[in-house]
């Protein structure tokens, strides 16, 4: 039997992959007036004084949601809220497994930007974080500004910045490897998408200054009369060179590809114009911009996929469940991007220089010191005046 | 320590009476493989085709959310959706403790009655049923019944219906003790909000003609000119004399009183002033509108309060779990009156004959065979129509 096949003969064995469980025994009358009335009134009482509260009695303090409009699921694209459920449920799932947060997943059915902005404001009150997942891109830019702005609780969208912070500790370790240096490096991010812009903004704040931008029709330079909002907004702070062209024309001399695009995209001959030891960080799934191997044969020094089956995996897993463990547990109000570079950095300081090789990145999706070290390095990073409740 | 005090202390010491729990283990790659990417890719298809299978794959099948606006509390009032959440949270426990629903809190940042309709329909796709809870009147009859319209899965304002449920399998059975028959007896319900409609509205549908319902200005007639558009439409279903006056004036000749209202409006002489063998529903929380003693000195056969430390609780805990047990398990897609019906008689029911005495008029809320005679009636009454999936 095929993954495949039975994935989904256990989906239906699983009938869904969440339930809800009591923390507390309901086995007698005094259980129930405890955890029910008359009892409950007094946190009630508690937190209609003070908002703040909540935090101490809810489970606020350690839930989040999964949004998802269905619009840009998986590599299956826009399928919808009914079937993103499965992912989201997962994702939910993986919260769990991974960094002990509580997660519930909310497939909108909308998917009409105001609408998801006004229902996510709307059902905020019962979380501490909201993940957004799988929204498409240009909405899922302004979905996720408006929501920082309207909320006092973390908002992330782990399609941009959970894939941007394994991106980026990839390439702390791969300079490692490689000896290359940051101010030197010219780097190639193919696909202009959710994540291809939030990696790109990401490494600029970790200090790299030569980022290119590829999308399907090209470079994204000056001289482009096609760009939405987001790729125009992009055009002043990459490309310093202002080059026009092709990807092919993009990668000659270039010493990191970052490929979050389509498959086949990269080949062998482009490796081969890129600088001496290459980085190829080929994302697409489940086919990514080149296989490793041709990769390696081409010259490539360092390969990382999306794929488990392959060294170098580069999987989201190892962020976001430290984020918002991390998050909530410091009680952040946002995630900043002091967070995502700190983030970025303990997950490459989790590779000990001893396992640290071509094939040794990152470190392992099941490692248990992942969380906690995400976690830690988000709490470390905490505004003290972040985390003001807002007030209606 | 007082029950508030402990209950204060434990909310703490829970931090949030809820968690998610995942069904499936994530150990290994494989794992990880089947649960998400790529296995999940699998159901995702299979559903993007085919609405229905939702059902099959996701958590839709056994999973609700508990949805208020913190308008209208428990006896709290307008304590908004932060302070409502303990209730909320509570509210799921009992969902799952008693009725093995997945049950998730939803505290809306909103009380306009359009937005609440609509953040509920965009979350609606991760459900399989909608419970409504502590939405003040007379919003809630709108909000209702418009979500009834607009979802295909059940919605059910439990203030109303699982109260109006218990009162009737109450009284079911207290005409067994007293022989009064329901073509003669003469109803008062005090109390006109979201309770006290909903009770006429299944009193009315189980066959009673004669009830009076009173509100806090007296007995609702057609000589009021002080009426909202829900009460008006009670006036020429109840009231067939057309009396007017006062609750003490509704009293007089009357079998049954069903208080939803407030502590201490009933006296002795009105008790006294009913016919032989009054029934009692006194449910003021945590003050009954008369002390069961006093009514019992004046002459009531059978008394009930919202009270666990008196006997005959009328306690929503005995329908509301096994409602929406039976409507998921029997993928109904909507809750109805012949529904409800069965689920009265089913309570009643599971008070036997040995059993049935003026002290114990409804099965205790932790007889295990509750939440299955419930699920059984309902699903025993599921229209085979009933279960098409709108689409959009």
């Amino acid at each position: 039997m095929t993954t495949n096949e039975k994935s989904l003969l256990l989906h239906e064995e699983w009938g869904g992959k969440l339930t809800t469980e009591s923390k507390c025994e309901i086995k007698t009358r005094e259980d129930l007036a405890l955890a029910y009335t008359p009892g409950v009134a007094e946190p009630c009482k508690v937190i209609a004084k003070d908002q703040e509260a909540a935090y101490q009695y809810t489970i606020k303090s350690n839930t989040i949601a999964v949004v998802s409009d269905g619009s840009a699921v998986l590599g299956l694209g826009n399928i919808g809220p009914y079937a993103a459920m499965p992912v989201m449920e997962g994702k939910s799932v993986l919260f769990k497994s991974f960094g002990d947060v509580n997660a519930f997943p909310i497939c909108l059915d909308t998917q009409d930007t105001e609408e998801i902005i006004k229902t996510v404001v709307n059902i905020a009150p019962a979380f501490g974080g909201i993940n957004l997942e799988d929204i498409s891109a240009p909405r899922c830019f302004e979905i996720e500004s408006r929501l920082k702005e309207l909320l006092d609780i973390p908002v992330f969208h782990d399609d941009q910045h959970g894939t941007a912070i394994v991106v980026l500790a990839a390439i702390i370790n791969s300079l490692k490897i490689t000896g290359k240096k940051k101010d030197d490096c010219k780097i190639v991010v193919n696909g202009a998408g959710s994540a291809g812009i939030a990696i790109t903004k990401l490494l600029l704040s970790y200090g790299f200054t030569n980022i290119i931008i590829c999308d399907t029709t090209g470079i994204i330079s000056e001289s482009r009369d096609n760009l939405n909002d987001m790729k125009k907004s992009m055009v002043s702070i990459t490309n310093p060179e202002n080059i026009t062209g092709t990807l092919k024309d993009a990668l000659v001399n270039a010493d990191i590809f970052i490929g979050v695009s389509a498959p086949d995209v990269v080949t062998a001959d482009m490796v081969k114009s890129m600088n001496a030891e290459p980085i190829i960080l080929a994302m697409a799934n489940p086919v990514p911009e080149i296989m490793p191997d041709v990769a390696k044969a081409a010259g490539a020094r360092i390969v990382g996929t999306g794929r488990s089956d392959f060294p170098n995996q580069v999987n989201n897993v190892v962020a976001f469940p430290g984020i918002f463990k991390g998050a909530l547990e410091g009680r952040a109000s946002q995630i900043t991007e002091k967070m995502k570079l700190a983030a970025a950095e303990a997950i490459a300081g989790l590779v000990t220089d001893d396992e640290l090789c071509e094939d040794f990145i990152l470190p392992e999706a099941f490692n248990p010191e992942v969380k906690n070290a995400v976690a830690k390095a988000v709490m470390d990073n905490i505004e003290p005046d972040g985390r003001n409740i807002h007030s209606k």
